[in-house]
């Protein structure tokens, strides 16, 4: 038996993602007796509950980020490729890297998910979304370049178009920019400017729903929504957004329509899967929910492909509930051990019950001192819920990489209340405030990052 | 008197450039009765002496970064302006920006200098200098690149033109670039790679003159020298680079001429004034030297024009030896605050002798406990050079902004040989490595950043 088993070659197990689902694999298979290829396009984890940190300057990306290698260095049995997948061969159980075609004999699938902006895709070069690295540094970007025009700008309209923010979707990522930013504008940046007044901002936090943070209780929702205004954060609920142009934000509350000029809109509303879900989906037959999520088994398989898993923001799990689960790190996380550790019992010959996702509950970030933290049994709002938030996102942060710089860095920043990352960086950073044009303020889309996958 | 006081308008300095030299000068008109507009095109001053460890993977770019309007906060007189200046009226005495005309009493230039490469500017392509954020990220690219698509490569003739990094100029920027690379090959990434072994990475550090550092003292050359050879380094004196190409740099030593294979150069070598320093010979009258800075007079003013004031890399200052003093960040600081203090007596009707600098010393970082301090009166090397180093670098980096956290990190990377920082971004970071054909690895210049004025 021993010796029959060393001449079985090893199984390849291929794991597209290096995000929380894929990564939580990979490092859940580290002892395990397969083999592990671990394909990312980019060269690192990003631990994207933070990134609105890096937008907004208090942190910067290699902050946040773990090398891949680094992190996956000490599990000799695995492998991290760098490249893009640009399609799945389920019958030769194959993906496809370029030129490459690499052999699987389990795969998961954990390629996330991107912004949407429900098919009006022009919008997205006026109104960034927050997913990727480069859609941090172009938020703040234009967050900086704002103060900066508004201080040249004479014309008083003009110059309030440029101190009007507009954050749409009132999600923890919404919350969490609009905190910032207000914070930025109504302390950090007060003393700096000579010709505008930075208190004069005004940040505008829409949500189409009737408050903010749905998913939480709404006494919670009722918190979070009066330290916002606190800090001086214009909160509409209710609120829908019906077109987004050059200076302009059209809004239309119940039968209200009106329009807002703001130069910097951000985008923090839907999501949609990322492109490999239609390739998957062409490719096994899977179905798809109107994200483009795919809906998956019981056990996160696709239905007919008991080797491929499909996990994180890409995938829809309705077994537990009515809804999919939420598209969170910690689904992603729990859902990325599972299939690890499934993968070891179907080798033994033996199963697993069913994925069930343990909920221990969500939080958000306002403010400096103020955040909301609803684990169910307990519900915390204000300075403590602040340090559990600090307490929990540290906890996570460093535990593949020992970010104690981080720790330091945040403990630092809000004994000064400093923002020490706000650089205006990137190709358009050195022409958009040279004159009186603001020519490249926009950078169109294309020009951005795409996702990843 | 008082009253007649009252009634004068205060004298209007214009600072152009944000760099040590003009940031020294604000710094020090900081209390003085005169109001400054510093301008600058990037919001941002730059710790340039350790732009090398951002380009190396050790810290991100706001570690060494400090927002102008942030260390110029306090200083009530002063006005910080984002923006580019295109031309300069010395009869109107105005500086032009964008559509503006800004009017001004008294005028310092500080526009600093950039890479050259000789006259042979298509070289740029493909040996990127490192003056700017932009470059840094740009190295820092290129470098990790190397090493994915080595590990990706199956050809062993092409593995080695990725494994193999050529510096040219073996001045501090070199040394220090080298010894980097030659720790993140050698120790940092030898457990992350499966395909390559990353000990056969080979580097060259290319020098025209007879010993790397040429300004300091043979001895600490030699031992400089010795220090890089431990460290993996392979050096070599009196050559010069005829040629680079895609893949190919051709070298010179003697009559011998050789070509390396080599995927990934990096400048060091010579620099030129900022194209300002054209303008401003144009519009005064000023001389240049072949590298284009102008040739200030003993107070560091323009002849003919007393109230145009050239400091720091732009400036040609031969008043003090038979040679011009060099590019360095000690030298722009003590021009800056220099003017400061003339612009302060000439007020009161008086004057100041001639600018003179006081050189405490040149210093070099080789690698962890190795680097070469040449104070004139005593010459270090070895680990306390590199204390020395360190601490220099820590005291003039925290000055404006509290960097502790700088400090810690280094701590931290220091104790774990730990490179966080080494992340594979900007617009061609995608598709790069995701296929053999490496595309876009040599980003053209005209994408990157250009140099700042």
């Amino acid at each position: 038996m021993v010796d029959a088993l060393k001449n079985t070659p090893p199984h390849q197990v291929v794991i597209v993602g290096g995000g929380f689902g894929g990564l939580y694999t990979a490092k859940a298979l580290a002892k395990a007796k397969v083999n592990v290829t671990l394909i990312d396009k980019r060269n690192f984890h990003l631990f994207q509950p933070l990134l609105y940190q890096v937008a907004t300057g208090t942190l910067s990306p290699a902050d946040i980020s773990s090398p891949l290698r680094a992190v996956l260095s000490k599990s000799k049995n695995t492998k991290v490729l760098l490249g893009e997948v640009s399609d799945i061969d389920p019958q030769a159980q194959k993906v496809i890297l370029g030129d490459e075609a690499i052999a699987y004999d389990t795969l998961i699938v954990a390629t996330g998910a991107k912004h949407s902006y429900f098919g009006k895709d022009d919008w997205e070069d006026f109104a960034p979304g927050l997913k990727t690295v480069e859609d941090a540094i172009e938020m703040r970007r234009r967050i900086f370049t704002a103060f900066e025009a508004a201080e040249k700008e004479t014309d008083p309209e003009k110059r309030r178009a440029w101190l009007t923010f507009v954050i749409v979707g009132g999600g923890p990522t919404g919350v969490e920019l609009a905190g910032a930013i207000a914070e930025l504008a109504y302390q950090t940046l007060k003393e700096d400017f000579r010709n505008i007044d930075t208190t004069e901002t005004t940040i505008l936090l829409l949500e189409g729903m009737d408050r903010v943070l749905p998913p939480f209780a709404p006494e919670l929702s009722q918190a979070a929504e009066e330290s916002l205004q606190n800090l001086g954060v214009v909160v509409q609920t209710k609120t829908l957004v019906t077109n987004i142009e050059n200076d302009v934000v059209t809004l239309k509350q119940g039968d209200v329509v009106r329009e807002t000029a703001a130069k910097t809109v951000l985008w923090a509303a839907g999501v949609k899967a990322s492109p490999m879900g239609k390739v998957l989906a062409e490719r096994t037959g899977a179905q798809c929910d109107r994200a483009g999520r795919i809906i998956v088994e019981p056990d996160l398989s696709i239905n007919g492909h008991p080797n491929i898993f499909v996990i994180g923001d890409l995938a829809n799990f309705s077994h537990q509930n009515d809804k999919p689960l939420p598209g969170v790190a910690p689904v992603a996380m729990q859902e990325g051990e599972y299939v690890a550790q499934l993968i070891q019992q179907r080798l033994k010959g033996n199963t697993l019950p069913q994925f069930a996702y343990s909920d221990r509950g969500s939080l958000a970030m306002i403010g400096q001192n103020s955040a909301v933290v609803d684990l169910g049994f307990i519900k915390l709002k204000g300075f403590f819920a602040w340090l559990f938030w600090l307490l929990i996102h540290i906890y996570f942060l460093i535990e593949f990489d020992n970010k104690l710089v981080v720790m330091l860095q945040w403990t630092w920043n809000y004994l000064t209340r400093n923002r020490g990352a706000r650089l205006i960086t990137g190709q358009e950073s050195l022409s958009q405030v040279g004159n009186d044009k603001i020519n490249s303020y926009y950078t169109p889309a294309e020009n951005r990052q795409p996702l990843n996958v």
